[in-house]
């Protein structure tokens, strides 16, 4: 069976990996984390859409029958770019989209918050899909959140005082709903959830995600056995091998892929 | 007159540019930051030498006298590459060497501290440097605090937490010295010193480095008048622009490089 293409800036994305391997058992992934160029976050439009147009374009080669946008920071300024590098066959899903339609769904005429990386947030593109679907958008870019969690410092006095700077003064204490979008947040979303009031919802993407992708085969049974996936990242380190685990939910073999130096 | 290349992973390096500025007063400076592929203290030896490789035959082929490579990270798993790709003729300066001189000076036969990224401290160049020279090395990787006072976090609450998890068990407490083996960490050494028993010294290397710089030109006279600088980043984003004051000190105009796209 051809595998299901996800890539992300690094080994967040794991996360979205994690919740299409449940739900499309059977199917093999194939992953790829742009660990050379992590974090995508705090880099320009342009050279977002230069390294997810590169990366879809090698995992189009590598025969994949679906790519899975599994980072915002590239959902929200290089789908275009994806979509060109791999024609109109390949289907393609972003971690932006499925969201705010279970948004719309979910909260009609709603206020909603939405928390990520400065690319993401300043991208504006959560707020343009949520105005379109007459819901209010209150968005923030939480800049250091993600590396905080990707260096482990979860549920301590760090992710404490990150959380308190950023949340702390009572914006998102009127919203229905908060989206965490970025990759690395799902790690955290209870302690995220414990600095809003409790009426307010904590959204979860990765499961949303991976129901957007089952629907591109809605003919595929479950299968039985777990299928064989593969983890590539374009550099290679013990720290993100060790960090993997992390995010997966069990320990996987990190392979070294030479996209950048072929 | 020929410039003096100055190399980073991002704008931090601009501490050491500032220190060289007003050591050198009259020389101009060729600065480059490597924001496309920032952070390099995550990244490994491998891909870090790649970076700085590439960015050193730029430095050289835009006339370069001198190449200082302003960034732990590099100096401590590149110097070779950087020699090899400027060649015999061009002098190169990098951040580990002319502290650990200065350490041995001061502090002869003392034991010695050093926080600084993971890539930094993996690679043990400080350790190994300071071995050689009957000094006793505790060095210890502090991965998250570039990052934190890139994106503004100093002298508060996420700061104080940081610090506390990083140098809150004492170990640091029977050395005579800390280096501050990262270009970012200088912005809060106020505050790391309020961490540490007031014996320790808390050792600054831009100056260290710009004496290095300054020593390799022992007939330049002081200017009246400053020299023009030129700062390239591979990528340019607004927050960089801005983040570039707080590390140089003054408005500084940031100019974009195509070199990883050339």
């Amino acid at each position: 069976m051809r595998p299901i293409g996800v890539f992300d800036s690094g080994i967040g994305g794991l996360t979205v990996a994690r919740a299409v391997a449940d739900r499309m058992t059977g199917s093999p992934l194939l992953y790829f984390g742009d660990t050379a160029h992590l974090p995508y976050g705090e880099k320009s439009p342009v050279l977002i859409r230069h390294y997810a147009s590169r990366i879809s374009h090698h995992l189009r080669d590598q025969g994949c029958r679906a790519i899975v946008v599994a980072c915002n920071s590239a959902s929200s300024n290089a789908l275009d770019a994806v979509r060109d590098a791999v024609g109109p066959d390949i289907p393609v899903v972003d971690v932006v989209q499925p969201v705010v339609a279970h948004l719309a769904d979910r909260w009609p005429g709603g206020r909603i918050g939405v928390i990520g990386t400065r690319a993401t947030i300043e991208s504006g593109l959560y707020q343009r899909l949520m105005a379109a679907k007459g819901l209010e958008a209150m968005a923030r870019a939480t800049p250091l959140l993600a590396s905080a969690i990707e260096e482990g410092f979860h549920q301590g006095a760090v992710s404490e005082a990150l959380l308190e700077a950023y949340l702390g003064d009572g914006g998102f204490d009127d919203v229905d709903a908060l989206v965490l979008g970025c990759t690395h947040y799902p790690l955290i979303a209870d302690q995220i959830a414990r600095h809003l009031p409790p009426h307010v919802h904590v959204v979860n993407s990765p499961d949303l995600v991976a129901e957007a992708v089952a629907s591109l085969f809605p003919e595929e049974v479950k299968a039985d056995a777990a299928a064989e996936h593969r983890f590539l990242v374009s550099d290679w380190t013990d720290s993100f091998a060790l960090g993997a685990r992390r995010f997966f939910g069990e320990s996987i073999r990190l392979e070294a892929s030479d996209l950048w130096r072929s």
